[in-house]
């Protein structure tokens, strides 16, 4: 079960001015299910988007970038589940450029202001009938307030759907902010990806906008694990409707900050799901590595713990085994590093120092802690003044069943 | 069970003139188990050690490291199990050193001609007077065939000893070599060490001995992985005691590359003993990485897939998901990697090509590769020369079972 995460209420997930979203239950792998999603976006929209930094990037990733490089003007999203059209050669950049053809039709566009994202099984090829045929139904019920169902399409292994809300004022205009993600490993293997999807009415220049998704998608996506794999279909976009009446956004503004701030906090949130729904957690760990010389060797200490195979078992067992902490600190290629110096906390309580445990620590103390849903683990690495936080969840029975099982 | 391993018979394990081995049941951890062993070498021998990376490494690698630079005569070898002597800080070094005293002192040798080595839970005080108290019992039955005792002696969470000898003729004269090591993760986490130790009576010098320890590591111990984390005791001795009476060997004899190959074969298979009874082991798979620029970029690769939880799942489900090898190989972080040039084999079947699946493969032949207890991954990256393998096992359920309830 999802740590400490629940299915949004419908009414929580604020309509978008400018946005709408329709779905079809189109077979593309399964029956009665949710799996194709088409989403509509107001002329002027700016979109920004960033994907996985994987070799064998999907061929929908490819298409993505080519559209949003080329033609500025994207005014249609379109997903689908059940195939991730990867490991697809040129076939599947085929079928996802056919895909976009066959919307842009349909809607009256031209094929570069679509982007495609596809999520499922990979190394076989889309069923691109299957999609084209549903498309008419997910432009049919195309709405604003349909996010929660949008949210549903885009699942594949989750078990919650993932989606939240903000409203704030900015240049004097009330602005919102919504987005749905989907998990449910950090690559899911075979339903291998990642998707995040930020919409705002909010008016901001392209540049402002691109500035916030990479600093929001750095403070998020790029903090999360479930096992340390990367998805060859990983996305996430931002788009903003520019219809909330604001004095345009750009990166001088002076609600600049306030606006970036509240899209990460979106972002936070929806990237703090998918690792809540990871494949079989059952603990949520926020990794936190302080007083590093600069974030880069924090987010290698950070990664190295929640990356750690036996610290994530250890954490299934609720067992404060501390020495496996300190291990993966001490193989995470640090320069110079002098373990003498770290100390290591679980929550509050300081259990490790000068280089083995703290006089004061008390073995039921970390018993009770590492007993929690939710675990802090701070490493104090006493050698600067750069930090880095990392989401992880533990490792457990259901994540090897998951996955050892999931083809058949 | 251990994936086509059993314990080797005694008399196969060959005494090397110059070594008795002699062990005690002291209790360190466990009643009735051998968990102290004491390794006694000629006058004359030559040591060359390999140690773990880790920057949290323990006490007794750290004294291992100053004794082999200060002292050059090494005489004997201090094994413990049930406590891995780290995360001990100062008094881990203090009692370090006090072990090395007390066998100096029973041996009539100085405290630095003592290699210490310690294996076990991490994070707890080493028991160092039940070690002092065990030393007369492992000096009194001290042995030169007492090589399959050894061999049990040093294992925590193995389940067969590892050990096996060669015999070759180097400089006209015959000489042997009898190697053993104990995992049985990579890192097994409180019982945290790979240990291997290799003896030959060959006549050679130290620095050739220095550069074929280095050889055989790179090629053996360095190239397999059961859950990509590494030890704080890591540890590898090759000792020569230099008693067989051939001709010393020089980099420059004739017969340095047979003897070197011959000593790299027995380190071969001793670590991948360790593999083949790697925790929760079902599987033995070799991922071989060809037609790379360089060793680098092939070992980026063959690691990347090594590592991946999702891949280790797959073969422990007998499942030929093959997208989680490719998007493996995606994320290796290999520049200008084109995914299109790459060939995937599963054994000799031709599974992907051209960013695709092969079109000559058929998915039973996958199935029937994949339920084999050995399995060959080639990866022909077609850009180069340069290639290189690993060894590692799958990830199953046991794995889990074995790390999470490890310390009750």
């Amino acid at each position: 079960m999802p740590v400490k995460l629940s299915a949004p209420d419908a009414s929580s997930l604020l309509p978008i001015n400018g946005v709408t979203l329709g779905y079809a239950e189109a077979e593309v792998r399964y029956t009665n299910r949710k799996d194709v999603l088409v989403v509509q976006l107001a002329e002027g929209t700016h979109v920004s988007g960033v994907f996985t930094q994987n070799k064998f990037c999907a061929a929908p990733v490819i298409v993505c970038k080519n559209h949003l490089a080329s033609s500025g003007k994207i005014r249609a999203l379109l997903v689908n589940t059940g195939n991730a059209n990867a490991g697809t050669g040129e076939s599947g950049l085929r079928h996802a450029d056919q895909s976009c053809e066959a919307l842009s039709v349909l809607l009256g566009l031209n094929r570069e202001q679509i982007l495609p994202f596809s999520t499922g099984v990979i190394l076989e090829p889309l069923p691109i009938d299957k999609i084209i045929i549903g498309m008419p139904a997910a432009i049919a019920n195309a709405k604003a307030d349909n996010w929660l169902n949008a949210a549903e399409a885009i699942m594949t292994t989750d078990i919650v759907p993932k989606g939240t809300s903000r409203q704030l004022m900015v240049g004097g205009q009330q602005v919102t902010i919504t987005g749905m993600s989907k998990g449910s490993g950090m690559i899911h293997p075979n339903m291998a990806t990642m998707l995040g999807y930020v919409m705002t009415d909010v008016v901001i220049s392209q540049s402002a906008l691109d500035a916030i998704i990479h600093y929001a998608v750095n403070k998020s996506f790029n903090c999360i694990t479930v096992d340390g794999d990367t998805s060859t279909n990983d996305s996430f976009i931002l788009a903003a409707t520019n219809l909330a009446g604001n004095a345009e956004i750009t990166e001088d503004s002076a609600d600049f900050v306030i606006l970036r701030d509240a899209i990460t906090e979106v972002a936070v949130e929806l990237a703090q799901a998918i690792v809540r729904d990871g494949e079989g957690a059952t603990k949520f760990m926020t990794i936190q590595v302080e007083a590093g010389k600069d974030g880069r060797e924090c987010r290698k200490v950070a990664y190295a713990i929640a990356h750690s195979s036996l610290v994530k078992t250890a954490f299934f067992a609720s067992d404060p085994n501390l020495g496996r902490i300190l291990a993966a600190i001490g193989y995470a290629d640090v320069d110079d590093l002098d373990v003498n110096a770290i100390s290591l906390y679980l929550g509050d309580v300081l259990v490790a120092e000068h280089g083995g445990v703290a006089a004061s620590y008390k073995e039921e103390q970390g018993v009770a802690i590492m007993s929690e849903a939710e675990i802090l683990v701070r490493v104090v690495l006493n050698r600067g003044q750069a930090e880095a936080t990392v989401w992880t969840c533990d490792f457990s029975y259901d994540y090897v069943k998951i996955n050892a099982d999931y083809r058949s």
